[in-house]
């Protein structure tokens, strides 16, 4: 098994968290799990009590060190997080709550996104007015409870409250931070002005570290319940959106990575900053540089809804090897039948909340196969538009994608993603990339290897790959054009549907 | 069984050829009926040999006499026709085909209806330019097959067809032959400008008789074939459309009559000439007035085809009551789910063949009972503004719906029905009220009764009766102003789909 060094790649999502012991060829030694309730006490509210961010991430990392023998164990150089992007939580000095922490996919700041959102924080911040950033809920807080505000000591993101468990310090890393919408993304430190909309003081927010630097020692009583050396540093780590990107090795300013899960999220390092309304700009896991990620809220989530609520209920959404074998004899552009995939909402790159799902085109002739492959069409169009904005934007040509999610594994729809976009897509062979980019940062930082570049190089591995075909890429060129009509012609019908 | 006169009402379809006997109380006493076979020689090209007019005329009436004694048959004073409209046969002096005959279905004269279809002959003939009518397919055989054309002794309807076989006449009903397009409507005859376009001379086309009028008496060696008297007439009929506004009673002009068949067709009696796009205007079944006709193309075919292909693949398209139950449970709206129905393109009021179906506001919470019910609203969306424009247009109110077809009876579609338009509907208990209607003409002819309102009084029967719920209509109303603008504002995109 090898002598070298070991990191925990920590990996604190919506739903769990993961704790992953890594080896620097990439390897998984042992992994360990705890889940995370969702709390949602009202309509559109989703939170998460922040003690059980340290609780989960306490049992995963007992969980997976426990089938490690002791040798192994002192082999573990250090710890990185990577995590749920935009929540964040209220805490006092000892880091108790003092109200459940609000989550990314909390949309209750409708009225604050509108009041506040603007180019101009879209040009200070790198993002565009969404429901996700915490700075529009922190705003909502000040509005609504202005006390619970005012008196937390800390107003913290998933990796400072990490870090202060695991070493004391409310330290958090630039990519984690910045994911709050606080930050003037150039500068790299909280900008004055996006404080004061939120409604929070400099001294409510954690210290920042800089990528792969060493943030501080594990705590020693933790060091020695777990039976690790008593050196075991924490380094900072980054969003697990940024952290995708590097464990698929999408680092390189050509390679773009895409996370064909319940949403599409599809991202490309740039060593300039750049805006554009087709994506977000974050910082990124690699010191200095940014990442520019299109953001596409409806992805497998809507195969599944399709299958669930339109399939054959003896299936009961399961996957249905049939229904795909049919949407693949199905023609390019399921015969005239086109899909606008915004079922919930449209981010890149209109980024409009009450945006919904559209189909236009049904003819008789058309079937359950069809639907379903125009909404796979409807997605990849939506994703080819979206890299070509991108590319517009920046100048540069994207020359291959590097998949990861469960999308990307079906077969069908990565040949339609491939001859949408016309690029090679080359799917990660790991299965918790996220985990895995950190697990490169852990790495970096405890000097295993000079850079990050050079350690995603090492740990990361690709199964298949799918090439385009460059007839077929044109032909999705002429449907696109046609797709790309629909949303714009419709958009103001949204807000009177809502109204109904 | 009484002794009244009897009279055989023929209705020829483009399925099949109903032979029904019907009392002056509108009881059925017999009927039968035969196939025709639907020849499909080509895309979008539907035919029929018109040999098998008369081949499942002669059928159906020989099986609906087949059980009826010796003095039964006696009673018989008359025949009418009533039939598919729009279809057309090429024939020699003998009634002989020269070519198949060309159906309202088919749609093989898209170049002719845009080089030909005009506001001129709209307001001429009452039709607009739409793929149904003969005059633009007979254009059609002007340009591809001139000599058939030139040659025909006649060119004919289903009804002019029939009474050569029945008495030896080449003689149409008015509101038989008006549905070709050819006539000038005010003048209720022929018009020399539209026969220009159909390349067809006024000698081929058979003669006119009013509704009602006598056209002559049975071949004798019919007559003694069946065991009829001798001096069975021949009463001008009407087309089927126009007939079912009579087999329901719907004649005042304040009384609609709704089929929601395959297609939704709703006719409304009007004593002055009228036009607009939100109908067509047709000769009607009674002498000197017109009906205005609402034609949406896709009414519970579009049921039938969610069902089966997007309902419980184990149910194969049969009716699921569950789905129905379901769908009844979700509420006005479908959640803000909207539907175009136009399916099979649109004719009231766009008049698009290229026009397909949309649907707009898909979510994740959307079942398919919401797709299914927002398919419904859609239809009875359409309805509502279509009588709203008739209304408009002639200045009158429409109090009442008399319904018929397979949709009226489904008791949520119904609900819906008259919730969106706001109108009473009433459901006829007669199943077929196109025969109905020809044989209401056939005892009106045969002296039975004054007028065909008093007859139609006399052999009308209704079942249920739904009432809308205004509250609901209100609700409807706001629904209808958002659906209405989905439609213009995509109307461009049709023709781009197409072209990929």
């Amino acid at each position: 098994m090898g002598d070298g060094p070991l990191v925990i790649a920590l990996d604190s999502s919506t739903s769990a968290t993961k704790a992953v012991v890594v080896g620097d060829s990439g390897q998984v030694v042992a992994s360990g799990s705890s889940p995370i309730e969702l709390l949602t006490p009202g309509m559109d509210r989703y939170e998460h009590d922040p003690q059980e961010w340290w609780a989960s991430t306490h049992i995963a990392i007992s969980s997976a060190l426990y089938s490690m023998s002791s040798s192994q164990k002192k082999r573990i150089k250090g710890i990185c997080i990577t995590h749920q992007r935009e929540s964040f939580a209220l805490v006092d000095e000892n880091g108790k709550a003092l109200r459940p922490a609000i989550l990314w996919l909390d949309s209750r700041a409708g009225v604050e996104i509108k009041e506040y959102g603007s180019d101009e924080i879209h040009e200070l911040s790198g993002k565009p007015a969404d429901t996700t950033p915490a700075i529009y809920k922190m705003a909502w807080l000040k509005k609504h409870e202005p006390e619970e505000l005012a008196e937390a000591a800390k107003v913290v993101d998933v990796h400072a409250y990490l870090a202060y468990q695991l070493v004391g310090k409310w330290v958090s890393a630039m990519g984690s931070a910045d994911t709050l919408n606080l930050m003037d993304i150039e500068a790299q430190d909280y900008s004055d002005k996006l404080l004061e909309i939120a409604g929070v003081r400099r001294d409510q927010m954690a210290e920042l570290a800089r990528p792969t630097e060493t943030i501080g020692t594990l705590k020693p009583e933790l060091a020695s319940e777990w039976g690790l050396n008593d050196d075991v540093v924490l380094i900072a780590g980054v969003g697990d959106g940024q952290a995708a990107g590097l464990g698929t090795n999408a680092i390189e300013e050509d390679v773009a990575y895409v996370n064909v899960g319940t949403s599409v999220v599809c991202g490309i390092h740039s060593k300039k900053f750049a805006y554009d309304p087709s994506y977000r700009t974050l910082l990124a896991g690699i010191p200095g540089q940014y990442v520019l990620e299109i953001v596409q809220n409806s992805g497998s989530v809507l195969l599944n809804w399709f299958r669930k609520e339109l399939g054959d209920p003896a299936l009961d959404g399961r996957i249905d090897p049939a229904l795909d074998e049919a949407a693949a004899q199905v023609p390019l552009g399921s015969e005239g039948l086109l899909t606008v995939p915004y079922w919930n909402a449209v981010q890149s790159p209109y980024w409009e909340p009450f945006a919904k799902g559209i189909m236009v085109g049904f003819g008789s002739a058309h079937t359950r196969a069809h639907m379903y492959r125009s909404i796979m069409e409807g997605i990849a169009i939506e994703l080819r538009e979206n890299i070509r904005r991108v590319e517009k934007s920046t100048g540069r040509e994207i020359r291959e994608l590097r998949a990861t999610g469960g999308g990307s594994r079906n077969l069908l729809w990565r040949q339609i993603f491939a001859d949408a976009t016309g690029k090679p897509i080359i799917v990660s062979g790991v299965d918790e990339v996220s985990a895995q980019g950190a697990a490169i940062m852990g790495m970096v930082g405890i000097g295993a290897f000079d850079d990050v570049a050079a350690a995603a190089e090492a740990m990361t591995t690709f199964t298949a790959r799918t090439e385009p075909n460059m007839d077929t890429h044109e032909r999705y060129g002429k449907l696109a054009e046609v797709q790309q009509e629909i949303y714009p012609k419709l958009e103001d019908i949204f807000e009177k549907i809502n109204q109904i």
